[in-house]
């Protein structure tokens, strides 16, 4: 509960009309976009939905003071609960600050704030022949502040990178309300520790990031699709590895199992070759078509030693999209498939990607569950899907034993818990199974540098 | 002073031959590559020389315990004083631990202890195709563990980034001993704060890292170089602007000025067109000949529109050589102008390179100073040299103002004291300037999480 007074002050900073407080308006700030259940609990005491930085400062230098939890927020499209407000207090929303501050077009780098949408900031630069490259499945509605937050990555990581990549400098409030830059436009800069860097994917924790500078490169001119069948896992992923190896790297290399592919051709009424074990999909880019063209050829006779049973190299807009169609409607074919659907997010070296689908091939058979798996193979960025049905009794506890034991797979292979989702308050379970008790210790303290009274998205992480 | 007990304990652990304490062996260890004068008061009590990471946690252990100062050190190429003991204590050197314990082919990183030279990385992975590329002007001499802890950069950072751009994870000592493993193999890794990212650069204030896992990518099947002379600065950055827009993105583009130019000119007795202001030189990469051709075609095509003088592209080996060696002869070729010289490592946004370089010449003109100007100008890093006589009354003060100068004008332009050499001992007194009083107190509290008692490389950064 927070007190009337306390609200007041609040509603001076921001206006009344941007301080939500009935029931019905803060229960749609309880949940994301995560498997995180809807609960009363998880309902702020307040939404606070700033329009400047000036603004967020003053309301956290009134949370701190009061030591209220604030949760920040962008457009909820996290899958791990990194916005959920499960201390209550104020869910911070900056879905207004939706600014494009400016373009800088000579050193390619656009400064906008938390509340752009990615594709908003992708197509702004697009029109200048700028290429923002990192595309989050949510970066449609998704925002600079959260997918920074987070660390979003996506398709285009093989190539691109993740947003890290693109993060140069950053507007910060801190819990207390002062507010720092960090980086900045100077490509080389060692002048301090790299705060930039650490703000960047620590979702929400350390403090309320309000605007961002980000690194562009030139938009390529050219793109196509490929999609390549295998009569094996292996062989797709050995294709991925000397294509990478010789110098060819695709834009986008996406790859769907077997029954991540039965899905889609059950959905789509397609006729799908039984001796297909798994499918590649690549975007290439490039300066020219001959350049596109040269690059489709090295690739398809690297296929060829690995017994590609077909490759399609897109003719036309139409088969491109028809190709993406199928990537795309993975995640919705294979939700079709049973009443429930847990999508997880484990990360491992390129080289362990066949490994860990046979690791956690395993684990379906021995959780008598169905799990399908698709995934960035080009950066070992691994989306298992585990199919169930939860009114079923024990298919719960079936469920979460599987997904504990794909935790255990991914770090047994070197890999790690998330990818691109964060850890939120799905995965902080495992945190300390992947980093020990002396790494989450070292984050923690960290934690108390930046957030010495703990309300800035408590309960997250760990 | 460290008791004779306390060395005993060290001998215990790394063996005797590996502790040197008397003076002359200390006072070996008591300056590095910068500026700063050699003082008896720099001397450390003690030089230890470990050859394993459980040496390393257990001499930290013991000089956390009684309080002495750590000062970790590579081989002593650092340009800021960054390794120089100056609270005396212990002088940590690296340069045993030269393991490289995995070339990863297959996902293209590379685990290698901290005291590998940089060169060896390179000429390692090179032999099997793959590229290592931060090349930092002292790579042939400079370890791993000192560029990953100065985030150093290079000449090839406009294209392929810097240190920290191939830093995968980390392993590190604390500064009570204890070892924590930061990163890892997995490409995408959002698990936990980015502590690889902040160890990275922390000029060993933070950690003793003993180990990094380095990500490698193909190495370019083709290079070669151009040599491009314009009758002004502006033209020159224009080109390379215009060219970065385009998507033409060389490995290496460095600018000399005038004042540089000439004293190669005199250095190597050439004559030079009297009309020349600046000199780009470049390095192309790629997969084919024809590509390559492709490439300095436009690069020609972008320079006719800003007027250029003459366009070298080197035909053989030896016109590759002959156009390097003036960059490479730079430095000593300035150095041979004036009895001192102070080189210095400025960071601004690409843009405001020519901008910066004006600025510069009105410090040089105010001063009576002579400063030549080079730098690597497709990513805005500045190395301004100034020329000076100290056995000149009152100059040494006018180098000193003519430096903080030059300070104040990289920040006008939203530049950064230091592009890659960090900002140990020399840019200690500026840090203030360029975080603001909040941004340093933010690096103190970060500092006092990981080194509570303030024994790793004390009087280092602010």
């Amino acid at each position: 509960m927070i007190a009337d007074e306390i609200k007041l002050k609040i509603r001076d900073i921001v206006g009344s009309e941007n301080v939500l407080d009935s029931n019905v308006d803060c229960f749609g700030y309880s949940y994301d976009s995560s498997f995180v259940p809807m609960s009363a609990e998880n309902i702020p005491d307040l939404v606070v939905i700033p329009s400047t930085t000036k603004e967020v400062s003053a309301v956290m230098a009134i949370a701190n003071q009061y030591g209220i939890p604030v949760t920040p927020r962008g457009t909820a499209s996290g899958r791990t609960g990194g916005c959920i407000p499960i201390r209550g207090g104020i869910s911070l929303a900056l879905h207004r600050m939706t600014q494009i501050i400016e373009l800088d077009e000579r050193n390619m780098m656009i400064t906008v704030e938390a509340g752009v949408r990615t594709i908003d900031v992708y197509n702004f630069c697009a029109e200048k022949g700028l290429f923002f490259p990192p595309d989050p499945a949510s970066w449609k509605y998704s925002t600079i502040g959260g997918n920074v937050g987070e660390n979003a990555g996506g398709m285009r990581a093989v190539k691109y990178g993740v947003t890290s990549n693109y993060v140069m400098g950053l507007e910060v409030v801190l819990a207390d309300g002062s507010i720092i830059n960090t980086g900045g436009k100077a490509i080389k800069n060692v002048t301090g520790y790299n705060l930039t860097q650490l703000f960047t994917g620590s979702e929400g924790t350390l403090g309320v990031i309000t605007k961002a500078i980000l690194r562009l490169i030139p938009m390529p001119k050219v793109r196509n699709t490929m999609q390549l069948m295998f009569p094996s896992l292996d062989n797709a992923c050995n294709t991925i590895h000397k294509m990478l190896i010789s110098g060819v790297v695709p834009a986008a290399a996406e790859l769907m199992d077997k029954i991540s592919l039965q899905a889609v051709a059950k959905h789509r009424k397609l006729d799908i070759n039984p001796s297909i074990e798994a499918c590649i999909v690549l975007e290439i880019d490039g300066e020219t078509n001959e350049d596109l063209q040269e690059q489709a050829k090295k690739i398809q006779i690297t296929a060829n030693e690995f017994d590609v049973i077909e490759v399609r190299i897109a003719a036309s807009q139409q088969e491109v999209d028809d190709i993406w169609a199928i990537r795309r409607g993975l995640s919705s074919a294979i939700g079709a498939m049973a009443p429930n659907r847990f999508g997880e997010d484990i990360s491992v070296p390129r080289d362990a990607f066949p490994e860990t689908v046979r690791l956690i091939r395993r684990i379906a058979e021995k959780n008598k569950l169905t799990i399908a798996v698709y995934g960035h193979a080009g950066d070992g960025n691994i989306h298992p899907s585990v199919l169930c049905d939860l009114s079923k009794p024990g298919e719960e506890q079936q469920v979460h034993d599987a997904i504990d034991e794909i935790f255990a797979a991914a770090l047994s292979v070197g890999g790690t818990l998330s990818g691109e989702h964060g850890i939120g308050i799905t995965k902080r379970p495992h945190i300390a199974k992947a980093l020990g008790e002396a790494g989450v210790n070292t984050l923690k303290m960290v934690k108390q540098v930046f957030d010495p009274n703990g309300i800035l998205n408590p309960g997250k992480i760990w």
